[in-house]
């Protein structure tokens, strides 16, 4: 096994450029999302770096990977350069990521679209939730945060590694709407009709529209039904990453009624 | 107006205590959080703080409660040091809490209760939800993290100052719910039945449990109806949070179905 010492190293300084700008390739932190990612179909682990307290500690787990993926021993002082979370695990991977094209998405029953979204935790919770659900697609439009950041890999919980996430425009959505006949429901804090009386049985696509401004009037020029997430309270709006988890909850219960 | 050029300024000392152990006093930052902490009943603003840049730049917002608080000007400094955020809009608050009594919750249609849950950002959403679905009363158990810390707050969007936070025993919430005739629902990933397919309409207390190890045992020899949030994704299971806010809304919503 290589051992590094030096942050000068070519490929710590590779992984600081990743952390900057994830694109093609993914730096991905810890035990857990790790695992989801050796088990994913849509990023590809190549690179494989732990600590020697980690390799000490996490013994089995180390053993189940060494064998199949290149790994490198790095440093504790290393390792704490290139950690985004306060007590790092110890273990860290170089991934590739491949966006998906809308053309290889057929008949979605349910697509996500993530419209200008600009909080990682928001994002990531989004994500989770449509993953959760079971829906085909999560499309991002130009304006939403990079949703290969450590801090959305972190808030998806991993689920990002299982849902085909795709960067559409305005232009994209609307024909990949009208060429899978969905239905585009968008959430409106000023609509009239409650999300409950909205009948999600039929092929959607939801929209999640940035938190200050909403779904932009952009995507409204698609024909779309807009409803909004009833709530009693007196605090203002539910945080869009609460509400998409909501929508997309009914959207189960209501399918989870009707034989499929 | 007071104006506070010294870290060693008495005044600042307790708000780095109070940061640390906000108990009968909290510290509350930001315009959102305080413009909600002024309109609450549950809180009350002893003081507030604010920069010169604040008030050059938020001069209509500065004058709605000069007049009524004790307003003391501080450096960008200090404002730095006594800041949680990574960009401090420059006003604080020091504030009265007091914490709710079991005994002043009369004929509670729903209650919440925070079963040891860790994470802020979980508590602050869990609190976020039950205070926009209209829960009367939020309970948190021995062993739950801090409801009061500024992570909290700020997760819960204010909402925290509209709904009785209260400090509960397994026993007080055990005579509270024999009192009161209310159905126990602990939310638990190996439970065989649906929320969907549980009755939600009559006087309930629901129960969300630690992070890790779910509703502790002892929760768990009240006499309860356990159920869990279905989902249909690879990953584990739904963060505390988001599981907190499903079951909620689903509750909302079948009373919604139901004449009150």
């Amino acid at each position: 096994m290589k051992w590094i010492q030096s942050p000068e190293n070519p490929l710590i300084k590779e992984i600081k450029k990743i952390i900057k700008k994830p694109e093609e390739k993914i730096f991905i932190e810890g035990i857990n999302l790790i695992e989801a990612a050796l088990t994913s179909d849509y990023v590809q682990i190549e690179e494989v770096l732990v600590t020697e307290d980690f390799i000490e500690k996490q013994r089995e787990f180390f053993k189940t990977f060494k064998s199949k993926i290149l790994v490198t021993g790095i440093s504790e002082r290393i390792a704490k350069t290139i950690s985004e979370t306060v007590t790092p695990q110890g273990i860290f991977a170089v991934a590739k990521f491949k966006y998906k094209n809308l053309n290889e998405i057929k008949n979605p029953k349910l697509a996500v679209i993530a419209d200008r979204i600009q909080d990682p935790g928001n994002l990531g919770t989004i994500i989770r939730a449509s993953e959760a659900l079971g829906a085909e697609a999560l499309l991002t439009t130009p304006g939403t945060c990079n949703p290969l950041s450590g801090k959305v890999l972190r808030a998806s919980a991993g689920s990002i590694f299982f849902i085909p996430v795709i960067k559409a425009s305005v232009k994209d959505i609307k024909d990949f709407i009208l060429k899978n006949k969905l239905k585009l429901v968008i959430t409106d804090l000023k609509a009239k009709l409650h999300c409950f009386n909205v009948d999600f049985t039929g092929s959607l696509a939801v929209a999640f529209g940035n938190e200050s401004h909403g779904v932009s009037e952009e995507l409204k020029t698609i024909k779309h039904i807009s409803c909004r997430i009833p709530h009693k309270g007196k605090t203002e709006s539910l945080n869009v990453a609460i509400a998409a988890t909501v929508l997309l909850y009914e959207i189960l219960r209501q399918r989870s009624l009707k034989p499929p």
